[in-house]
């Protein structure tokens, strides 16, 4: 990975080592787009509006978080890659495998489960990041942050 | 593919095929949302910014796209499969391979020959829609015309 | 059915069918936002808020499906008839008959009911308008595909 | 009538008389967004457009008039009937007898002569309320406050 | 209570009385206030969603409602009190005891009870007001007219 | 006075009346927009910017008060008289002397001895228009909680 | 009259005559304000929405005009008169005298006799205003302008 | 014609055919453009007001129809023509005669005649689209029902 | 040419002249908005976004700068020619010749040749017109100082 | 304490030591909000409207601080309580003690005081929150900057 | 000074002129957008509130004088220097000395005195202008007359 | 350097500290803002547009920036100094000294060098306020996050 330059104060060695993180959440991201407009075209049932339009500002913030990561990966002197195939090739969690019109309650579990490990990929980040870049690290905190919020939201629908 | 219901005056014979006709539009609408990103994030050279924000809008109207076509397939009685492997799986065209920081040049003229077959695919879609269900050979009529709009915005800047 | 005057290139033979097709989807589209204010006021039980607010934005959508089909026919040379009567006495096909207090699935299952009707209404005129005035089964066809994205919204809720 | 609930400090007997009026009010209202409509679509000659464009607002009133009408009486327990048969069951005041294309002048005079029964009737709703329920007269109060200004603007053409 | 000045018109005898009962309603508005948060955050269930979302505008309107009884105190010539303590002291009605996360008809339960009390000390408060200052009356009036409509919003998700 | 019609429910002597009480109002509300743009202009001193910007939002409350009266003369049937020389003729009260550039606690003196007969002039008017109108009465009883809401600004000042 | 302070770089002499000049345009402006308004409130036949509503654009403009012209007054150091009394007495022109509920003709052609002393005047004040303060005339300039538009406006409808 | 490019799916020959239909429209679009200026200028009488202001949002619409199809002809590969001089170089139809201050119904009766011809070239135009090219049908069947749209407001102003 | 009135304080041979000047800008005015979308839609290159988007808020400027000298016109008594064959009679300077896709380059200098013309021209009109009405000069000072700084936007590609 | 669930990452004891944390900012926030309110309804004197409106704002932001601190400690699987009852209990510092109409500056220096107490209780939050919960931390970090910001207007009215 | 253009109609002596007026005003200009803040954050006081959120908006209006007076610089063929030692270089007038947090009579004292150079430079930069070039004398013209009305209001602070 | 106050829990040793390095801060922030809008108004070449267009958003960025800089040393206890001479006399880094017109290049380079200083001066600040107060380095680090984003777009026009 040869960089094109790098931010003032922060040396080659450390960029490739954020670049790299934050590759991972990039993918992520750009895969929970996806995953939450999968559930909120194939729910049904008795609370579908609710969890249907419950499910769209959510996707505004991840496509938001792919943008704010990949920029910094550029500003940090990388080329993200945002193609489906790169997020297929970094997956290193599970897949979502619910598929189909199922219960409102059915795909609700599946995210639950499926923001488990988000969660957990995007806390790990920022304990690396905090060593590497704080800047990075301040806009993972922030991804993570409102990334809790939804996670409640769609555990508050299970109680 | 079993059916949830039927729209009044569609048959399920004709309903299946035109649910397939759509999902391979969806995966595409799809997957060029996350290509258009990609360049989004690469291009570099004197005329950066142009370029960088002439694809955003662009990328608000795929994404408008895919939900239109997956909300018909649920309208269809079908389900709608917007996971990223599902767009590996259903790709029958060319992948952009372009990586990496490149001039806008470099990704303008691969951002060209992606829309030469994603225009072609859609206008082979309405041919056969319009035997089937007018109601979705009218979506992708639309669908086809921002598309075509785009590709001369594109080309304009080669000239 | 005298005409006032006739659109440049369409004969007052082929004008006065098109107004009497028009005519009869006034009433009903008229008919239709009586009928869903009149289930937004009477739903109750566990999912109140999300169906009385679902409710709303549709009738929006068929209060201006009937000013265009009204204001069609003026252009056409003809004069709609929007009074309370000329719905009942328009009225071909089967009225909303469930009244009162009741929960929220026993409203959305009538009006799936009436919807069946209500497109395949629309689809038929379509069929008929195509052989007469492109320009008005155009705006049927922007109709129909609104009634069927809501019949879904409808339907997603019973499954 | 078998009320669902009373508001607290409303004897049942009372809320049934306060049903009662607003049943025909919501009907009344009802209809009048019908009969504007439809004076907004059949008028013609030289003051077309000033005619047309003053119905639109008053239709937006009347709907919202005819939403709290409604509302009421499902707050106080009762459930309001809003279908098109309902209106024609419930008029006890005489219906707009014109139809066709008309001079401005002549659907002017008939909606004056509409609203002289409307604002009695409200007027005498509001007199029969005062002694029932202060918050169901307050509402009809605003409503033939909007009522009075409109038929201003329709005698004000007549001058 | 030596009153800074008085409204021209009214003397300083009915000026302390109708000070007195809105100082009531204010502490009871602000404490709707606390207690509907207090169940916008506790609730959970299936229909988690709707309820959350339907607490909040009901809170901008009671805030609302304290602002105009403590302004209109401050007209009279009086001092509003708005400290949490005054809330408890002037407290004469039932607190609203449930606590920790619950299912959403338990609160819906529990709010339609605190409801019952608020309104029929509203209504009692406009009796009385009704004799000292209609000015005054006509605020409590459209207070309680909220309220009321948002106590059908509760009842009919339990009906 | 001959009036050009009278509003349905109202005789012409009630409404004769009427028009002579709101014609008063008028011309006083229409006096108030310039004598308080007069001190918005003439005031200053440490608090200058605060009064000035104060008094800009009562203008506007004023001049639709003043809109809102003689719309209501023309609904009553009669001819509203708004020239500058009705002003001074109708004047049964004290006017504001106070001229040139002035202190702003001088201002809010004059302004605030203004609003006690402005007041008292609108509770008066009040009292009589129960017994004849009751619309009319409710249009001056929302004007007078206006104004005193301000005079409350004005006397905040001074304390 | 005794200026409070003077603009950077004008006389006291220059001041005290461009303050006499704007106190007068004030006056013209606050009057057709007024005048208007009577006549918005007053006019009635087939054209009444149009003129009702062509008027009220144009008491927003002239009530600015007036804020400007009197704020110039303050800015120079001098206090504008903004009661109705001094509208009265500065008053060298022809009042308008037309009242009563009158056809849109002759209130048409009222206004255009006013305003043709209101333009001549203005246009007479700029003439005097360029030899002593280049901003006020432009502020002048700028108020002609619109009254002249607005002239052509009432003159378009007696052609 | 030397073509820069073609649209996928669409050969040269079938796309000059689609050009020169279009730079006709084109020219008619902007042609329409001046000449409903130049009615909104030069017309008076009492519904002077009424009818200027009807034809500013046509102005609009038929800019915006020239937008899209000089931009459908550079799609297409081809270079469209916009200036005056095209205008009269391509016009087959009659032009507007009809100059000098006058009366509304003057006007309307000279844009009912221009738009006779302009919907039936329109329609014609479509009819020949339709084989061609489905997507630049579509967008001359959205020109066409503004037009017949507005056709029927002028026609409206007559009866 | 016979006026069919004139101004206040305008004399009839003043305004004749006036009004043969603003005709002059007007067809120069309204060619600039067709030549400007005419380059528009046939640039290309590197640079076409955001040429082709600094075009637009351009036209916008000079369709309401047409406007402005066709309603002075009108003002003055007079009546604008607005049709194409007016801006080719009164066409005394330069047509813009350059036609079909062309760079971005070629284009800039095509329409700074023109803007010289177009500037002379209009600071030629302002030195007559400041004999002549100051109100008509101050619009077209308006004019020239936005036409001058959008081709200071021209010039600045060339450097 | 049983909590419902815990945050991936953090474990259950972890949890429970920020919810406590958390519930005393929460308390606190919401006494703020009152004890604002409290002072903006009774502040006079000659800075009333400034201070009056400076209020208003920071009472938005206080809500909105106690809404972030209650839904995160509902994330972290706790039960926030937002009842009045449960801001008197939690008080461990000194409540508002001044009451009735006073100065401005009485006011000030009453909540100068009020928020020295605030501030360090946040900042010893934030100490104690950062070895356990970053998130929360931030939360906290982000409510401080506003209140010390606040705290900086309210002091310079006392320099 | 070798300029890179001239504007049409300007000889390039004149134009040196004018550009050399003009970067005197945008020094003063932008040093006032800096002395503004600097008061901004540094009055003290019981009018804290007012004067603080007063100045805000008048930095605005000077930020957006020096872009106009730096962009008609560079239409003229001429290039701004706006980097803070130019307006150190440039600077022909007092500065402002007071710093330190004070109280706000302090600073508006200091600022009244700085606007009395301000005002005085642009007259005199007026009168130059007025010879040379009309459009740049118009500019400045708008400048000053906002400087004068917030010179007003600086004044009338201290009356 | 005497405090005016110092906010609870911070001393007034480490308050002067913080207020030194903040001032450092908001003397290059203002610069920037001068040193932007120098380049914003001297670039020239064939993406001139673009990359004016491009600097004003990062304008308003560090002019906000200045803001909170300023105004948290106000919020410290301290004096902040805002004036040009305070920017000149705080440089201790290489000011930027590109003038006159030049090409678009140029200028991006000369600000890439001028943000490697202003980058690495934020990030050496937020390391030494790190360990005094956490609020003011938050502060700090936002700002950071900024510049280096638009560092990006700068150097992303040289690849």
């Amino acid at each position: 990975m040869a960089l094109n330059y790098t931010i003032p104060g922060l040396s080659e060695e450390v960029s490739e080592k954020v670049i790299s993180i934050l590759q991972s959440r990039l993918s992520q991201e750009q895969e929970a787009s996806l995953v939450l407009k999968h559930a909120h075209w194939n729910v049904s049932g008795p609370n579908f509006v609710a969890v249907h339009e419950m499910i769209d500002p959510q996707v505004d913030i991840v496509l938001n978080q792919a943008d704010e990561s990949a920029e910094r990966i550029s500003q940090l002197g990388g080329s993200p890659d945002g193609r489906p195939d790169a997020i297929v090739r970094n997956r290193d969690w599970a897949e979502l495998e619910l598929t189909g019109t199922q219960s409102t309650e059915a795909y609700i579990k599946a995210l639950v489960a499926y923001y488990d490990e988000f969660i957990q990929n995007d806390r790990n980040a920022i304990a690396e990041l905090d060593e590497l870049d704080i800047v990075s690290s301040n806009i993972i905190q922030d991804h993570v942050q409102d990334l809790e919020k939804f996670q409640w939201f769609l555990r508050a629908h299970l109680a």
